[in-house]
């Protein structure tokens, strides 16, 4: 017998991921559907926790994220979403939600959460109405919100190819972390929805996804066998790939600094040095150095030598989204 | 009647060459011969002197570049070139030369001086002999010895595609500038004969020479028409597409420094505000900044308030290589 409902109410929690063999481009924009399979492993550290609350005291969804209430695209971003789980208008449940999102991590510091955002909404949302939903289902919700969110539903090493993401090894598999060179507090000028409209104008975005899978499955033989010379080189070329994709695209997208550059050449330096470290760059100007963890404070200290880094961030490799409460 | 040789010596210069479409990669190796078509104008104001004589009182080669005598490599490169000009061993000519090579630029300022160098010393030496060579024949000969040399030997916009290259609008069509933000004085890691051999080993290289006709076309058409919006679109295009090749390329080139990323922003931002000037980069970490003359004052302020920036050469566009006595 199912348990009387006294209120549509939950808390869930997502981590950010770093991701290893990078998406960029969709084959199918609306659902957001990747044009190439991807790598991650999620950030223990760096996480968002959301409660969604059912009430039928509301007239329309309240969104409040990081203590302010959320505007324009943000708050219809969210409405959009939580529309997704909250199904037909008679629904019995009480129509309009009250979403409070909080980030354990600085807002602007470029770090990308709306991948823990709407991987933590979906399973909250879903929760607060006593949906049984699979992982596989979470991830592929959370993937209409934002791509890379639906690798934030499952835990530790997870690849992503199609509807849903799915872990291919536990976080403790393997101990890496990722320390983030953050070198700009700005706001991206061109965000990850419209970049990722704008991959196929790059004349190498097809050459680049064309070889996708020759990437994927070196970083997953690297992961399996923890591998680090092989990650390294993989995981290098395949961020590079993608940026030499944004650079190439129409506008162009130019993410890098000048702190982001001499990042770039200090890992490499290091690593030929016998560091186990390596990195890779999302889309934009910081530089994620994915290293062993019994090497980390090496890097800190690394990032913290170079002009231009702002702040240090850094992440051990954690596990699904959770329900806390 | 032929005058009567009483001295085989002779003295050319030409010019340093600055690609709007970079040629990256060859087709064949030992010939030089290009994957792609190239597009360049000739820099007036950066090239090398070269007197070539031939001596019977020689017992071997002798080379010197800039007041020192080359060595190693160097000298065995400028023996090999001498070789395809002097022909038989039984000519009647003396069979060893003097070489006396200077550049007007500072060496180790990471202005290729090959292409320069190449071009002088075939139209030096082929005089020296008084080999009767038409332009496209001498262009042929100086690709033998570096590939971008070819386009030093005709004068101002020149495109190369094959065994030579030629002029396709005269220097005066256009008052464009080149002016270089040099951020480093130090020697390549990776020559560019090593470079262009590993251009095949990038998943992105057959993609950058794919689509190398299209942006080949729109380049000649912006110089045709002296659009410098156009321009600006696909030499940005161009050399990024081609540090996307080098940067993923197995081991990567990862030529640009700090600097260079603050000057392509600089650069952008510029031309946003409406000074028409564009960048391009060579496999280098300097920086080219292509403009109109009449907005050069202003390249060289930006460049010179930028951190990093070691120097700023500017010139013109030049003609071809030509016999100096």
């Amino acid at each position: 017998m199912p348990k009387p409902i006294t209120s549509y109410k939950s808390t869930a929690l997502a981590m950010s991921n770093i991701a290893l063999i990078k998406y960029w481009g969709n084959s199918n924009e609306a659902l957001r559907l990747p044009i190439n399979p991807s790598i991650s492993f999620n950030l223990r550290d760096l996480y968002t926790t959301t409660t969604v609350e059912f009430d039928a005291a509301l007239e329309r969804d309240e969104v409040v994220i990081d203590e302010a209430p959320a505007q324009g695209g943000a708050y219809a971003r969210v409405v959009k979403h939580l529309d997704l789980v909250r199904g037909e208008p008679n629904a019995t449940h009480p129509k309009f939600a009250r979403v409070i999102s909080h980030n354990n991590f600085p807002m602007g510091a470029g770090i990308a959460s709306s991948a823990s955002a709407f991987a933590a909404l979906s399973v909250a949302a879903c929760a607060a109405l006593q949906l049984s939903k699979s992982e596989a289902e979470l991830s592929a919700l959370a993937r209409q919100g934002s791509g890379s969110a639906s690798r934030s539903v499952p835990g530790g090493f997870v690849a992503w190819r199609d509807a849903h993401a799915y872990t291919i090894a536990p976080p403790d598999h393997w101990a890496l972390m990722d320390v983030i060179g953050v070198v700009s507090s700005g706001h991206k000028k061109t965000g990850s929805t419209e970049g990722h409209a704008l991959a196929p104008t790059s004349p190498l975005q097809a050459a680049r996804v064309a070889d996708t899978e020759r990437r994927f499955g070196l970083c997953e033989q690297a992961i399996r066998q923890r591998d680090f010379a092989l990650l390294a080189e993989v995981i290098e070329q395949d961020a590079l790939m993608m940026h030499g994709v944004m650079m190439t695209s129409q506008p162009p997208l130019m993410y890098w600094l000048p702190a982001s550059m001499a990042i770039m050449h200090a890992v490499q330096e290091l690593r030929a040095s016998g560091v186990a470290v390596a990195f890779t760059i999302d889309a934009g100007p910081n530089i994620h150095c994915i290293c062993e963890s019994a090497v980390a404070p090496q890097v800190e200290a690394m990032l913290n030598a170079i002009q231009g880094v702002k702040q240090v961030l850094s992440s051990q490799i954690g596990g699904p989204a959770i329900i806390v409460r």
